[in-house]
């Protein structure tokens, strides 16, 4: 039995379980896919980790995708995207996408200034890549890259909330203001759940990006472009499947925190077999 | 050519780079010794992870120090300690020692009233470790555990000294002050590094309790114990070798910057095929 491609899962990965921010749009925006979610839990973060590093670990996921039969996949992780997705779209022949290039599309269509902001973890600021693709649309923007390194510890602590959070925040964002931005991209995926305290900060006059958003409709575009979007709302057993490489547990907790549905369960692969 | 059991080198291992203050204690104290690090920097840190994968991750360390022909084993991470030294010391021939069994020997001799603080990761506390050892020398002791998950990225981040380091410091060690310890145990290898800041919150009557320290010192005594100290100082090439899984120029910086001696090289290692 064959199945369709039109009904085959969208593969999505993130280094943990930040891109579950990536999901909760994917649902939102396109119900009618299936998805199946790998988050690296045993060798996160990847944000302070080696090009060739991250590369290595993104080409173990992708085959563990692909060997669950995905008909396109999501790279849900920025510090990924930025290093791994143009080397894997050689190795592979089926669609994937990043969410560096939705979010920074986006940014060029918002800003009226040409200063963009971007905060991020060090691998994807240092990577250069948003402010590449900005300035290819918008020659003569100015991008200022901003690495937030304990953003994601204080987001994992509980302290979303926490004048702490606040107090590391005002100095992190303390140059962007300085610069003039008008808008800013929330380049990781942990950090659209301290947008409320960053748009505080900022202020009205700066529009935040957030790239999951802009991905779920990118690939939503992509899947109807190449005909594989999905026609109807899968049934039977749950369209939604989760995968780590570590404790399963503490992943289930925090999935069920932000998405729209809960999980029964998650199953752990050993990834380095891959 | 046979290397003499006395002459080989000292295998040493860590999540990462916090490990490196326990070579350094092992340098100072048991000058003679050569040593061969390991950090697994591309899967640090090991602190969140779940015993399986800590477990995991040290067998292939192990198995690479092995190969290098050490002739004993320090785990120089808590976490590492805590959850895989019973399982290696079953599964290796040769001697393998952890943090927390010298750093808990040491709190015991220490107190005065039976109350002994603990800070270390969340999988460190979780295990409970320290209070059992703890409670096997003094039953009646009363451990307090307080996981610490933001010193680690704080301290890599450069801020040691800063304002919001000593904010966070008070919050995790309120408790600790109220239930009136009188030994703290700095129970990840990242902590010694904000020792002053620690002992300036609690005041001079705890006593801190570097298990770094503590696990040269017994090293010292078990490789005279078992004859394998080494007689002399190595000559020739440098008795120091690193290896690390990823990233090894931020390494280098970090070891310069903490050890005694000036890394020329640290060279990378595909721990995950071990």
């Amino acid at each position: 039995m064959q199945t369709n491609e039109r009904d085959k899962a969208i593969g999505v990965f993130d280094s943990g379980i930040g891109g579950l921010t990536v999901v909760r749009e994917i649902m939102r925006n396109i119900p009618n896919e299936r998805i199946i979610y790998f988050g690296d839990t045993a060798r996160l973060p990847y944000g302070s980790k080696s090009k060739d590093t991250v590369i290595g670990f993104s080409r173990q996921i992708v085959r563990f995708l692909q060997e669950q039969d995905v008909k396109a996949i999501v790279i849900a992780c920025n510090t990924a995207s930025a290093f791994a997705l143009d080397t894997l779209q050689e190795e592979i022949d089926i669609p994937i996408i990043g969410v560096v290039k939705p979010g920074a599309k986006v940014a060029c269509e918002a800003t009226r200034n040409g200063r963009i902001g971007v905060i991020a973890t060090k691998g994807t600021i240092g990577s250069g890549l948003y402010g590449n693709l900005i300035r290819r649309t918008l020659p003569n923007a100015k991008v200022f890259g901003q690495p937030c390194p304990l953003f994601v510890p204080l987001v994992e602590e509980g302290w979303r909330k926490d004048p702490i959070t606040r107090e590391v925040a005002q100095r992190y964002l303390v140059d962007l203001k300085e610069n003039d931005i008008d808008t800013l991209i929330l380049g990781c995926t942990h950090y659209p759940l301290l947008r409320s305290l960053v748009g505080e900060l900022m202020g009205p006059q700066v529009t935040l990006v957030n790239p999951a958003y802009e991905t779920a409709l990118q690939l939503r575009n992509l899947l109807q472009e190449q005909g594989i979007a999905s026609q109807e709302k899968p049934e039977g057993e749950t369209p939604y499947k989760f995968f780590v490489s570590d404790a399963v547990e503490s992943f289930k907790d925090f999935a069920n925190s932000i998405l729209p549905i809960d999980i029964a369960r998650a199953q752990k692969v050993d990834i380095e077999s891959y």
